[in-house]
């Protein structure tokens, strides 16, 4: 699968909202995805900073992706349970989103994500999911 | 504070992508809130079915309002860590956001959220948040 | 199920250092239960209040035996996922554990717990927790 | 901080149940630790499986032993929030937890944690946990 594989699934398969994040995708490797939220003042709540909201949704998709790249395709799958902690607030950079397939089961797959502000070093964000594969 | 004190939170604090979501304040109490997420194509997946990731900015979002309801306004406040489980497809119905604020200590304050697709009794996902307030 | 079944399923199922955590079954429903944890000094840690382990165990443990009361009698499952707030300190004091079955599917049961010190009205911790069900 | 010095700490602080994991310290550093958890029939469940119980507690406790190297000795603390993810059964090895402070502010600290059997390359949990440091 390419970036630019991965890209059609953003377009196909998310909600026209989640769409309107503008993920774009950097990598996909055999268990995990690069993906970048730009920054978007769309996305920013009073204050200037970037929204949870937005960081836990690129969260979500971002797995899709990185699961779809290891099955080599898409499959119908279903978020089953998503943690996320918020750790230190973003402001007018992008974000990439590193997600790492820690276990890809018949049935069940699992995730875990870094979200990084760019040029910065220690995460904005962590989350980890489990997805329920259908397909 | 009333409903109307409540969408104004909704109105002044959150980013304009969150507001898209439509939401709208059925009922704000001393240490709860339900909030209402409008059905809309905009927020589907591809299959039909509402997004986790409305799912979850819904349930974080609606725990600013019961945080502010319980503090008598608003506050500035950060989530600290968010849990949500999915557990039943939502098509062509609003969702029903119930928060309940189980602590309000001086700097933590933690929340459990149901959301139910309206007119159905079983939940279709469930959240735990944990916020820091800062004010 | 009765809770004397129940609680021969702590008996039969679990580890003999989960054993020793003491549970003792109240209640079992068509999709709850109610489990007491004993307070005993070996549970507290420095400073005299109940260990989060503790409560982190006992909750994992009266999910099993609400999804058996559930599902009729034990079934072979495994913990997939389990997040828990921590919201009061205990001291000296049994805790109630009251786990309500949100969802009972045929791969996958959710739970939502709470554990309140006993006498008291607001929870010293809650969870939740997902639960892959192989028989 | 030797790993002496955590040994100590593990001694000190926690439950008497808790201690019965008989937990090691393999390494501390600035922002890190290694725990190992020793197999022992006494934390195993019906059919051999260390029980996820004896996980979630390890994972607890080594973040205190992180948490304490990375301010250079104990503080007062108390676990926020824990979420867990079961990926693999583990049988009649010992578990290494790895625990990476993520982000140690004044008033919380954030961990990520890899639970890993010992001599497999795969996890059999991942953990994250949110503490309030009190000192």
């Amino acid at each position: 699968m390419t970036p630019e594989d991965a890209e059609a699934i953003l377009r196909d398969y998310f909600a026209p909202w989640v769409q309107r994040l503008g993920l774009g995708v950097e990598e996909v490797g055999e268990r995990h995805a690069i993906v970048r939220l730009p920054w978007s003042d769309d996305l920013a709540r009073a204050g200037g900073g970037l929204s949870g909201q937005a960081m836990m949704a690129a969260a979500d998709t971002a797995t899709v992706v990185a699961i779809s790249a290891a099955r080599g395709g898409f499959v119908p799958m279903t978020t089953v349970q998503q943690s996320t902690t918020f750790q230190r607030p973003v402001t007018g950079k992008d974000v990439l989103i590193d997600v790492r397939i820690t276990k890809l089961g018949r049935t069940l797959a699992f995730s875990e994500i870094t979200l990084t502000a760019d040029g910065e070093v220690e995460p904005a964000a962590r989350a980890s999911t489990v997805y329920a594969i259908l397909g």
